[in-house]
């Protein structure tokens, strides 16, 4: 189960290759991780007023063809799993015209409380893990 | 009265135009802004710790020919003047090589405290006060 | 006459100080730029295939109130004047929750053909002089 | 062996989390990458004039402490590895004042000319080869 959420290229974010630059994919997975999350009616400012946060641990990417900066693009973002205190998103740029898949990608974050201790998945609030156990199949 | 701040054009700052994205200058006199007071024995830092904060309330920029990835760059900058509660700066954009302004501009900001609130000129840091006479002749 | 184009705030265009960065108007500014000729059906694309570019020569913003990564936002398009080979496009960003007007801000560009060569406007395209008439009452 | 590379964290580059934004350290990689080849006399503008590209294909990052603003930084630079038509590049981003390893991570890069076709490391351009053997061991 994924949501396919739409992300406009900006020029800014092109550069003197005539592509997208490399590092600003890492924007678009946000874009699109904000977008999944209020897909299911549960925006990140609703999960920080109820004191959980997901910072960033780890991320990865894989360029397969440059992102133009005409390109319609969507993210189709996912769960990949849940293990411990860390969720892995995974994504998948694609071109709607071609149905191509430009770039995978994938980022963990921990469940942290507001003071940045980590939060075990059993004591997070009952509609992410509602969310959760809907999306994601790989939860250990 | 200047001070040349070096800031080296970052290849993700470049745009499908093959040169420096417009937008990306203003960070170019941030920088430089920050290179300013520094070379004034004067971080922001410190002057945040005293309880000041200067945040932008108008700019501009004026672009004269590209700034390509490759070119050596400082950025001239100045005081331009200071009138009640708010400071101008200005920046020229020079190519060292060539010794060609490449852009000329300028941001102006309140004095505020860390409420926000203004800060009249006469109330402001000393340390502060010293390097605006020092360097600027518009003040009113 | 105007158009009102919508811009998401990103997460990654926040600064430490909890605001969108002020250089980050900018992009905002061309998001508009590119969304108010596509609106009447003159797309950039089209615009560079029929020779015309719109280099940036000059800009300006006047910050009112910061913008937050969680407010909805328009940026209010319009062309301000036209005279000899230069186009001035002004924009207002306004919180559409409140009505309120958070920025307003100028980008001047030139005609130019894909050489950089001066366009002199009687030898535009006509799809673009059609535009300008329309929208445009300062025209010189 | 490697090459520190110091990188001034901007404040345009900061978030509302008070750190340096995930994504922007790939920027910081990229800044390090370029002063890893200019240590070795070999900048990327004499590797283009030699017809050599080095497109990235795949990055990952492993977070451990936020960067602040204020952080003096370098990026411990190496290649991690050489094998058919590709370079691994990695990465130790270390706070000077107290040599904490704040993030690690890497970039691969694929050998191509400037018509994109991959190059196979016996047919690239000596010095980039001189290079290769002296600092990096895992080739094959």
């Amino acid at each position: 189960m994924y949501v396919d959420v739409k992300v406009e290229p900006r020029y800014a974010e092109t550069d003197q290759m005539g592509v997208i630059y490399h590092g600003n994919y890492f924007t678009y997975f946000e874009v699109a991780r904000t977008g999944f999350f209020k897909h299911f009616g549960y925006p990140y400012k609703l999960m920080e007023s109820r004191g959980i946060m997901l910072p960033v641990v780890d991320v990865s990417c894989q360029y397969k063809k440059p992102i133009l900066y005409d390109d319609d693009i969507v993210v189709r973002t996912s769960i990949a799993s849940v293990k411990g205190v860390r969720i892995k998103m995974s994504y998948e740029i694609i071109r709607t015209t071609t149905e191509e898949v430009l770039a995978t990608g994938s980022t963990t974050h921990a469940f942290v409380d507001l003071e940045l201790k980590p939060v075990r998945y059993k004591a997070l609030d009952e509609a992410l893990k509602e969310i959760i156990e809907k999306v994601c199949s790989h939860k250990e």
